[in-house]
Parts: C-alpha cells; sequence; structure tokens
C-alpha cells in the first residue's frame, strides 16, 4: 500500500505579483505545504506567506542563470510527492497559461500522484486592472488573445502573422521583450496601422511596476531606451487609448475645478 | 467641496463561481460595500459573503427577464457613489474580458467618481483547472484567444472565420449555446478538421458544473440533447485532449493496481 503514501501535488498560480491577487484558494492551500517549488516570477511577498516549516525550494534559476530543465522539475515534484510531502508547486500567473503546468500534471499522472490545480490571475489580467484597460470593449476589441513572444534559441518566432492582425481583437505578447521589433514589423507588414497602440508593461501590481505607451511603429525603439525589467508585457490594439482618454479625462476635469 | 464627498466604485470580478476562487482582494473590498450592485453570473455563495448590512441591488434580470439596459446601470452606480457610499459592482469572472466594466468606468469618470478594478478568474481559467486541461501546451497551443458567441438579436455573429479557424491556437467562445452550431460549421468551412476536440462546460468550479466532450462535427447535436444551462463555455482544441488522455492513464493505472 505504498501508493496511499503518496504525497499531493498542488498546481498553483500566484497571480500577476500583488499578494492579494491570489485566490483565496492559493493562499490556503500554500499554508498545507510541506515544500514549495518556485519559480522566479513568483514575488517575495508571495514566497514570504509561506508556512515557517517549509521547505523552499527556486527552480527559476541556477547560480549560472540558466534553468532547470523541465524534466528535472518533474523528476522533483514526482520524488518530493513520494515521500509523502504536500508540494507546492507556485508559479507566476496562472499555471495553464504559458506556466507549463499540464507538463507536470502528466508527469505526475503517469508516476501515479494525485495533484490539483488551482488557477491563478494571468499577467494580461493584472495589467489590465492596475493600468486601467479592458481586454475586451464593444466596438474596440470582439476578443482577446495571449501569444508568447519568446523562443527557442535559433528557433524561428512561431507565429501566424496573418491571423494575427486583427484590429479587432486585442493581442497580448508574453516575454515578448527580445522579439518586440520582429513582432510590430509583421504585423505592420499584414496590415495593422503603425499607429495602432501599443502597451509594454512589467512587473503589473507590483510596486515595481513600469508602463511605457507607444504604438506599433515606434514600440520597439520604446521599449529600446526604457530599460524594462524582463518579463515585458505587450498589449496591443485600440483597447489601450482607453486609458488614455481615461487619463486625459481626469486631468482635463482637474484642470477644470483648480480654476473654479 | 461636494466632490470629496463622493463614495467610490469597485468594480470587481467574482471569479468562476466557486467563491475560494475569488481573490483576497475582491474577497476584502467586498465586506467594505454599502451597497452590492450585481450580475446574475455571481453565484449565491459569494452574495452570501457581502456584509449584513449592505444593501444588494440585483441588475441581472427583471420580473419579466429582460435585463437592465447597461445605460441604466451606469447611471445607478453614479447615482449610488455620489450617495457617498462604497459601491461594489460584482460581476461574474473579469471586468474586463467581456464584463463591460470598461464601459462603467467610463460613465465614472466623466461622473468624476473614483473607481477601482479588481480582475478575477475568467471561466475559461476556471473551467481548466476544475476539468484539468491547459489552455496553452507547448506542441498543441501556442496561444490561447477568447471570443463571445452571443449576439444581439437579429445581428450577424461577426466574427473573422478564417482567423479564428487555427489549429494552433486553443479557442474558447463565451456565450456560444445559442449560435455553436454557426460557429462550429464555420470553423470547418475553413479548415478545422471535424474531428478537433470541443469540451462544452456550464457553471464550472461550482457544485453545479456540467461537462460534455465532443468534437466540432458533432457538437452542436451533443449540446442539444445535453441540456446545459446557459451560459456554456465552448473549449475547441487539441488542448481538450489532454484532459482525456490524463483520465484514460488514470483509469489504466487503477485497473491495473486492482489486479496487482
Amino acid at each position: 500500500m505504498k501508493q496511499s503514501q503518496n504525497g499531493k501535488v498542488f498546481l498553483i498560480g500566484s497571480g500577476p505579483g500583488d499578494p492579494e491577487l491570489m485566490t483565496v484558494k492559493a493562499a490556503k492551500r500554500l499554508q498545507t505545504a510541506d515544500v514549495v517549488v518556485y519559480d522566479r516570477l513568483v514575488s517575495p511577498e508571495i514566497l514570504s506567506m509561506a508556512p515557517d516549516r517549509a521547505r523552499m525550494i527556486d527552480v527559476g534559476k541556477l547560480p549560472k542563470h540558466h534553468k532547470i530543465p523541465q524534466e528535472e522539475i518533474n523528476s522533483l515534484l514526482v520524488s518530493l510527492a513520494r515521500q509523502g510531502l504536500s508540494v507546492v508547486r507556485l508559479k507566476g500567473g496562472d499555471p495553464l497559461i504559458f506556466g507549463r503546468g499540464s507538463e507536470e500534471a502528466c508527469e505526475l499522472t503517469a508516476a501515479g500522484i494525485e495533484y490539483e490545480y488551482v488557477p491563478g490571475i494571468t499577467s494580461a489580467q493584472g495589467a489590465a486592472s492596475s493600468v486601467g484597460f479592458p481586454l475586451t470593449h464593444r466596438g474596440l476589441a470582439t476578443g482577446v488573445r495571449y501569444v508568447t513572444g519568446h523562443r527557442a534559441r535559433d528557433a524561428r518566432l512561431d507565429l501566424d502573422w496573418e491571423s494575427l492582425a486583427d484590429p479587432q481583437t486585442t493581442l497580448v505578447v508574453y516575454m515578448g521583450a527580445m522579439n518586440i521589433g520582429e513582432i510590430a514589423f509583421s504585423l505592420m507588414r499584414y496590415g495593422l496601422p503603425a499607429s495602432m497602440p501599443v502597451l509594454a508593461v512589467s512587473a503589473a501590481t507590483t510596486t515595481s511596476e513600469r508602463r511605457l505607451l507607444s504604438n506599433l511603429g515606434s514600440i520597439a525603439a520604446t521599449v529600446a531606451v526604457g530599460d524594462l525589467e524582463a518579463p515585458v508585457l505587450f498589449v496591443i490594439g485600440h483597447v489601450v487609448s482607453l486609458c488614455e482618454e481615461a487619463v486625459a479625462l481626469r486631468e482635463t476635469r482637474e484642470r477644470v475645478l483648480d480654476h473654479a
């Protein structure tokens, strides 16, 4: 009956950074942890919420800044659970959106280890609520799309530009800083105007949040001098203009009140 | 100085249904409410978390099942805030994804009323974590896309089918039950195979959650006899096959253990 002595793995999204944007369930499950296996995108404030007894394992980087290969993380989770431990696998954002949570779950399933997903607010939602723009809005965006701008070394950026260049869909590019020049160029080549608003955000919802407002024609240059810390999230679409308009409206009102 | 006596409006996403999938911030802000203005998609368990003193206003339906027009909701929020109240505007999912939170925010801004967005886990994420499939997965889906399958009466379903029929992107259709036949037909006409897996989910993450697993060729017939309660979320893409595989693996293992 060794089977029943296995621990359980919780594949938890810690959200965009602000500890209060964790779900109630994520915060509760974290308290049950014997061991926490975490990525570099999990904020220090959230890590500090782990129970004192929990062993903390950073799989986000090794001393030489190489990431631990996914296969080793999978094996680590299986090994810890087989010791009968309650394992919290803590990720930034949502484990099922660019989080590789399902790769870990497949390994756990194959090893006969029980697991539970706990979703998290993904960066696009964090940035939207923090900066103040919608991901969909009647007349401006009928839908929203998340893609990754990251690619393995020497690999081609494998995106369907024709499909992506849709002015009625908000396009959110995760981890796009290295390739934003190519992304912007390709979207313009397939018909998006250079004037299409683009917002670049890093560390959304944290005290380190930084934003750059630009457009497709200028975003690569803007980001090059802007020195945002990776990962950078890019939001491309008409919805971004709503945050400008909101700010402009607010400023107008304040000026009116000042002169009243 | 009437300005400073205005209350504040919190535009809060209550998540997919499970009260524990609210964010910590959403649960906290709800406790400050003098009045809660809520939609029909907010679960009773979540409504019961409002403070006893709070006035509860249902704007999800009128006696004859017509929804209150958005303009009236906007005016109501402004009017309540002008009474100096702390107003919680509680929505299902995320206020900035098909939630019309930004329409309300524009009105509040114009009226000089302060507001704050609090994001929520959107239904796609709730369904993914509850059923157990990813929204992106290496080799199966390079990105994810949310669209709405709802349309105003007599209006055309205004979707770019060619762009949507991308086998490498997980397509999530919100509120699609009425039009799933047309949606599936159009996606197949633009090249998606009839065998593409489709999952239909209603009331994800609640005790009433129901799921139907089908494929593009059969989903309209499956839903017609399945009697899911609206709104129904459709997830179209290869990622859905992972939940099947996970289930199959688990069943195989259990059979092996039974015979051991």
